[in-house]
């Protein structure tokens, strides 16, 4: 059966009548911040600010821009190692993040950032990292989804998934009070869940007709190792950017880095370990070595020791690498869940292994290890949640995991169900995976013939050889 | 007719000459300044300056590395889509970029940076940053010629683009008083006229005879995402780069971040909506998706405010997609320009554009909106213009542009017409777009043989497939 | 003779086995230090420290990151330049990177950051630049072994190599108190050495049997060149990195840009020279156009002035590519040292003329030149080394280079005994610089054919083509 893949009204609807909104939007809600409004000068004087320097820009635009390039050539690239898919994987990848950090200025300002005297939201730099964090969740749950929907999917995917993330990242971090700097829980738990569940939905029996294109060749996983790299080195500026000035900043930045190092150690490990002669599943390596990373998501800014970190990281490559070889055939074949990237092995749970990590480090903490002070201020116990002990703080942690899995599956189920009506111009089972169906592409037969002649080519990624 | 591409003589000879030229003058003129030199602690002292981090060096540096990867990987890679043009897409990038900000650090410096006392240049960051500008007006000028040029012939275009841009850059910022933080004139306009002036001189009426290679492959449209991705991510850094610290910095961030999302949206939506089944074309969305960073480049320091952000990435997304569609085929039909990468769409035409939106934004300045000093400081109201007005200023800003266009085209012209001697080694027209002729290459058969046989592959790329 | 390349158990074994005692002696030994603790609060008021910004972090966080993109991308990608190498030359970098750093941190850690008082290694984001430049040297080292070694013996490399490191280190920085912020001598030079005397000790006098792997194709040239401009771009943020706070860093920066922009013209000047019609080679611009970079790593932070630097890069770029040309077939046709990447002429060869210039130009300072304190903080002359004249200073600073060759010589004479060792799963001589020993590639039969069927592709990259 083919299916009408045709996107030439649907898409530009889609994208010029909501960028109109979201220029009306702004139009209406969105002015500059104290920082970066010309009237800065004077705001220095009122507060006595002795210099620019100590204008946040310069604390946060460094680890801005390395959050930036995570996501969109980490995550970007991460997502070309098909064979035949790598201007979707990419290219996609660059219409919804562009999308969705515009809204998320919307969304996230609304609930953050709302300035009620004038009824504005004022946006700085940390708005910025803000909206590209959670543009981060919905690129997850594309992952999971890569291949198999439309662009025009992939919009409403992120429209309701940034909302969602709002929604849910408000609850969390400001009615519970949780800290979660780097997102374990409110993005790589919240975003994998809610990409699986859609998957789930849009479950496809007939998959196998595509299974020609669903594998890398070699230069494709060479392009998708410039993600996995870019990802891994910028890690650590993705759970220190909204941390705390000085040493919240500091230690969030070490210790993410620590752990990432260990799990690459431990991915090899196993990666080798289950493959005949030892040989080393790339799959793995552009993955698995990522998933310290999500896993210090939230205690990176807690004094987690070092060695607590590696620890950390020595687990995390350990269980992703497992569940890319164990887990992934499981859910497709059990639960019917087809996972193209394996976002549940690099993002669900080393997200919710995360905020267990996180959970148990803020419930071990003490005035001993953090000074007075900087238990406080680590904690944020302040206002409301004054009169918190670390060990209260822990179950507040915990109960944060169980909101993002919630969102996720509730919210993926329901915009699952959005996303199955006929009306969005998804690829036929057959034709997944294939950039042909939405990308006019050059006519470099070498590639294609090889693509189209030897269909039996079939290094399946999310299913292990045997 | 074959041509003499024999450049063994004259590529080294121009290299090495130059480059000794280069040692003389630095020699001559170039030291460090105050915040560079070994008495930087003694200057400390003199000026009361509390802190090493009120270095220069702590304001800009993540700025001028962000710039420097726009200009070596950013346009590089962005030159590599060609079939077999890569290694000259990005190699010469390389070189001519290399030479001309050796050259750009001392014709900048004699105008702008020249200390009268003891007639030295005293360079900083700020130098740096300014030479990889300067370097861009060549670079893009570079886009034009691609594939039909000598090295030789480049490194002349760079010697003569720097010398003109210092001349133009010194007519509109320091005489004219005019605001252009990112260049939106003095870099994109001048360039994108710099080196469609060349092209018409240099016009190959039988460009034809090399139209199998005038097209991307599959693999080197992915790495041309490089290019694009890491362009468009650091355009916030090239706007706010050499801006005011504090706010001023902050601001053009912000502000060309949101243009940026917003001009993705539009080039999506027209590049489906123009072709069949609304098929996605890379061409566009390696280009039209950046030209809203070039639109911005006058404007990002002023309180254009969010919303107008958005409504300048709007509308640059849709101009730069038609350009590709309809002006690209007819300036080479009718003008008789050939602009390989179509820098009149991504940076002459959105450069004007930009320019524009600077005069209107500055004329419509307040004191209401950027407070006094803010005004002062942002328009730099000081000095032989500290009576301007701000509709006086937007008159200035607005003539900023003309010169700017007279400078390219008047210099391309004339650089043209020395190019166009005889005697630079530049390929023949079935040799353009080939690497073969000033490269030594690998013997990789699969690729050749597919380019020699299957000579009908044309997916030319200035001109859309009907 | 077929070899057993089976690395099911050694690999995991190495991997699980040397990760677990990271653990256990981090946690003994590696704790926050003062600014990445949460007591950095109380160490402010402590300390009269005005404000956050003069965390560490501030300062060097940003030149961190660049170094990090520069030993996992840049190294990583500059090592995928082999046609069916690529996974080794980007994954294996990655995985000894990411144990070495771990092993660094502890080495330099108890010779240089060890807390008396409480017996612990205290640590902050220098420590973390330190570890990734401690890694270089071992990185530079498998440069020269590249597709000729298994990755459980540059697991080993990496163990002794790190060690070897932290003591050569402490005798050049600290017990001779020789200034090398870029690490000419201490990365360069030793890193070089090493890798070269271990590459004479695994002499392959068969290598001529792998010879159709031993070139390049034209995308993994392309791939290279990310590799080539990360490091070129961000080699000013490696000079820097470590250097004094002000204008240390700043004049580091300005110095390597300016030499690095030089050497790139000599480069393309002597490659288009030596060949026939003067086409350009690839292997001389990825990797002499670096050579400055090398060579300015100890006087970048000197006053050497802004043209010394671009002598320094003039004179490099020639060496480096005559090193091409004619010493590499020299060394391994008359010394026996197969060098795949030429490290000899990229690291080696700079690295010690670096160490001369460095020699040189702390021998010609003077207080005129750098002021009473900025001489005394430029180099150190304090405790120790108060009463040391700048040309007794150039003495020692020689005395750094010996010390790095032969630590360099006589480590990797060792290292070299050990990894001969029939254990260690190294490929036979027909199967060097194959992916496939090592890891589960994809069947993209288009490459494998062309690989397979056309063995007679030999652009043996370490020996010109005549």
């Amino acid at each position: 059966m083919t299916k009408n893949t045709n996107i030439r009204i649907s898409l530009p609807a889609v994208c010029l009548v909501w960028q109109i909104a979201m220029i009306i939007l702004f139009g209406v809600f969105i002015r500059y911040d104290d920082e970066s409004d010309a009237h800065w000068i004077e705001h220095m004087k009122e507060k006595n600010i002795s210099s620019n320097i100590e204008n946040d820009f310069y604390y946060r635009y460094p680890s801005f821009q390395d959050v930036h390039v995570m996501i969109f050539v980490g995550f970007g690239f991460l997502m070309t190692f098909l064979k035949r898919y790598s201007f979707g994987g990419v290219g996609f990848n660059f219409l919804i993040a562009a999308f969705g950090i515009q809204w998320a200025l919307l969304m996230q300002g609304w609930f953050h950032f709302f300035d009620k005297e004038d009824l504005k939201i004022k946006i700085g730099v940390e708005n910025l990292i803000n909206a590209d964090f959670c543009v981060a969740g919905c690129l997850i749950a594309y992952g999971a989804l890569l291949g198999k929907v439309s662009p025009v999917q992939l919009m409403v995917l992120t429209l309701f998934g940034v909302t969602l993330f709002a929604v849910e990242e408000y609850i969390i971090l400001y009615l519970l009070h949780v800290k979660d700097a780097g997102g374990a829980m409110v993005i790589h738990t919240f975003g994998g869940y809610y990409g699986l569940a859609i998957s789930r939905v849009l479950y496809r029996p007939n998959l196998f007709q595509s299974k020609r294109l669903q594998g890398s060749v070699y230069n494709s996983d060479v392009y998708a190792m410039i993600g996995t790299l870019f990802l891994w080195m910028f890690w650590p500026s993705f759970n220190s950017a909204i941390a705390d000035h000085g040493d919240g900043q500091h230690r969030a930045a070490i210790n993410t880095y620590i752990a990432l190092a260990s799990s690459v150690l431990t991915t090899f490990a196993l990666s080798s370990f289950s493959q005949k002669h030892g040989k080393i599943d790339m799959v793995h390596i552009q993955n698995s070595s990522l998933a310290a990373g999500v896993a210090m998501g939230t205690a990176a800014e807690f004094m987690i020791t070092p060695y607590g970190s590696l620890i950390v990281g020595f687990c995390t490559g350990i269980i992703s690498t497992l569940g890319y070889l164990f887990l992934t055939p499981f859910l497709e074949k059990t639960l019917k869940i087809q996972d193209t990237c394996g976002v549940h092995n690099l993002h669900a749970m080393p997200g919710v292994l995360g905020g267990v990590v996180g959970a148990i480090t803020a419930a071990a903490a003490s005035e001993s290890v953090y000074g007075r002070e900087g238990l406080i201020n680590t904690f944020d116990f302040e206002g409301e949640s004054a009169n918190r002990s670390p060990s209260v703080q822990g179950g507040y942690q915990a109960a944060g995991i169980f909101v993002a899995i919630a969102f996720g599956l509730v919210g993926g189920a329901l915009v699952g169900g959005i996303l199955k009506l006929p009306i969005w111009g998804d690829p036929a089972d057959a034709n997944c995976f294939d950039d042909e169906v939405y990308w006019e592409l050059p006519e470099d037969e070498g590639d294609n013939i090889s693509v189209s002649i030897h269909s039996k080519i079939n290094h399946v990624r999310s299913v292990p050889p045997e």
